[in-house]
């Protein structure tokens, strides 16, 4: 069984803001996450397949086939957007953080991993913050 | 002469948008950056100034101090917020693109560099842009 | 079950010496490292935790308050010290090395993570050596 | 159980290519890298091996001992080499991937790791793909 | 006058060797870079044009039409080839060194840089060494 | 004229310390880094020189030697080390600030460079903070 991971870049806004709460209690929860007018990160995705490489070609998967899946189901659907209002795999009101995005990419990416299984989705905010998720239903 | 550089970060959300201009026309010329949503970046700014060393301290600057006058000056305008509505310091109708964030960042440090001079605004966008200002006027 | 990183620095002096054996036999087992005079690193430590993003805040843990707890109970402790003559918590005599000091750090934070789960101490010593530690006994 | 983690580099030429297949259909299945005249990277390997830290001398495994068990079994070999035709310890007609390379590394080293235990190859082909090998079977 | 750079990326296949030197001398001169059967790199390159940032749009270039222009003159010809063998503008015979492919890479954009000027060609070989070229006769 | 660089790196233990002065105000002047038991750093040593390519080998300068010139000149004498009491050619009292060891590695190193000429000193203290020195006299 061996591991490959494939790095994806994408750039986006986003805020922390529960529309329930008053801007206090937002900005006493969130922080400067809460800015009414948004802020942004260049983010960076890591997605680990796992599988036993093929004995003709070597690959677990082609990565280029890897790469234009992760593209196609999202990335192209990330970058250069707003992540609480342009995005339709991310359900609206859900907020945007780190954590959150990477089950949503997980579930969004699943479905079309062929001949090798899924293991992790790590995401970059910022250089100091990541988060990862295997699946783990608990 | 030696000159010394002070690393500093922000996250911001920003577009790229001519009022005046057609959102075709905007799309045309800034492609994915013209968002009407907005999109952000994780930005590095390196802040170089130059002088003699203090033959005592060895110091040019103290830096924890050049790091004070960044964040107050600078990065604390600029983290968390959205370059086209947020930053005082940024016209509104300039577009905020790196180019321009390097000329506007000098400016505003610039009186406050004091005892050695300001040599070197860069300012990384992305890990694959960066623009630089030298004070030059042509 | 999400995993959630944070990066946190600190810079520090240390060396590698056994005070029971002889010089000679300090400099063959530790090299460089067993430098009288000391030598020291810029270190690079992840602290990662893992829970259930909270359904409202889409927070496994308050990012900006684990940074803090790190900081009162590990890295401000570490930063710009002596690792083998200025902190309470690494017992003298003990050797300084990565792999010692990620235990340590597990057990200075562990108590302090509240509503979810200490997963990782991740200590990068240069870049090229690193340690982890997950809490496993054996 | 404490893990640590040991990086060397090597550069190497490769191309992906079975000599059973037309050129039409290598370039078909491996793109850029069916080039006939090679092309080659920067690999950044990631050794990782876990144990119980020594009590006197804090050490898993003396990590400059590990080095040079690594260079001498491996990276020596396939810095400056070409994949395909210079390596003893890779069989002629596996394509050089990132996946194969990882488990030929893991059966190179693990003979000699003695005191502890060998827990991960980890291999970076670009800054966008890497591999990783455990050693489990399947 | 502002610099702008744009950093794009090539893997290629190369080695030092004087066709008219003996075996050893090429080895005595160029080491493990004389190795017969070729080896390689992960090179990234920079490439920093200096302007005027157009007063509507911000831009000294528009950055995505400078990476294709980079991408058809330079990277599309030199990613994943053989520098010796495969490379139309690099001239036979000529050794494919990073201090050698900086000049040749200026010469190749120069002429499609249009509205504002050419400044630097850096070219990173490894992490370790880098060459910068700024159109200087001598 | 083709500027060349070479990366190297040391690990080495200082303080900032005025002797002449108190306790008070060498905290006061220089904060955490007046620590008297020590702190210590990875520092990244560039070294850039400046020349014509050799029209037959491709080299400005033959970058194992220039590799093997710094390490004897600079960094062995710096690697674990202490910069305030171990290095012969820093000057016992002169505060080992970036700014100066910039200055003092150049006068290191210039002898020794050969057929071309010395352009660059610039170290990283950590990855916030760097010194560059170009041998100019004011």
């Amino acid at each position: 069984m061996v591991y490959i991971t494939r790095k994806e870049r994408f750039n986006a806004a986003h805020k922390l803001w529960v529309s329930e709460w008053s801007d206090e209690k937002n900005e006493e929860v969130f922080g400067k996450c809460a800015n009414a007018n948004w802020h942004g990160h260049n983010y960076d995705l890591f997605v680990t397949v796992k599988g036993k490489p093929d004995p003709v070609t070597g690959f677990i998967v082609d990565v280029k086939k890897l790469s234009k899946i992760i593209k196609r189901e999202v990335t192209d659907q990330l970058d250069h957007r707003n992540l609480n209002l342009d995005v339709e795999f991310i359900p609206k009101g859900l907020q945007p953080t780190t954590e959150n995005l990477v089950v949503l990419i997980w579930k969004q990416l699943e479905p079309y991993i062929d001949g090798c299984k899924l293991h992790c989705i790590k995401l970059y905010e910022t250089e100091n913050i990541y988060a990862e998720y295997f699946g783990e239903e608990d």
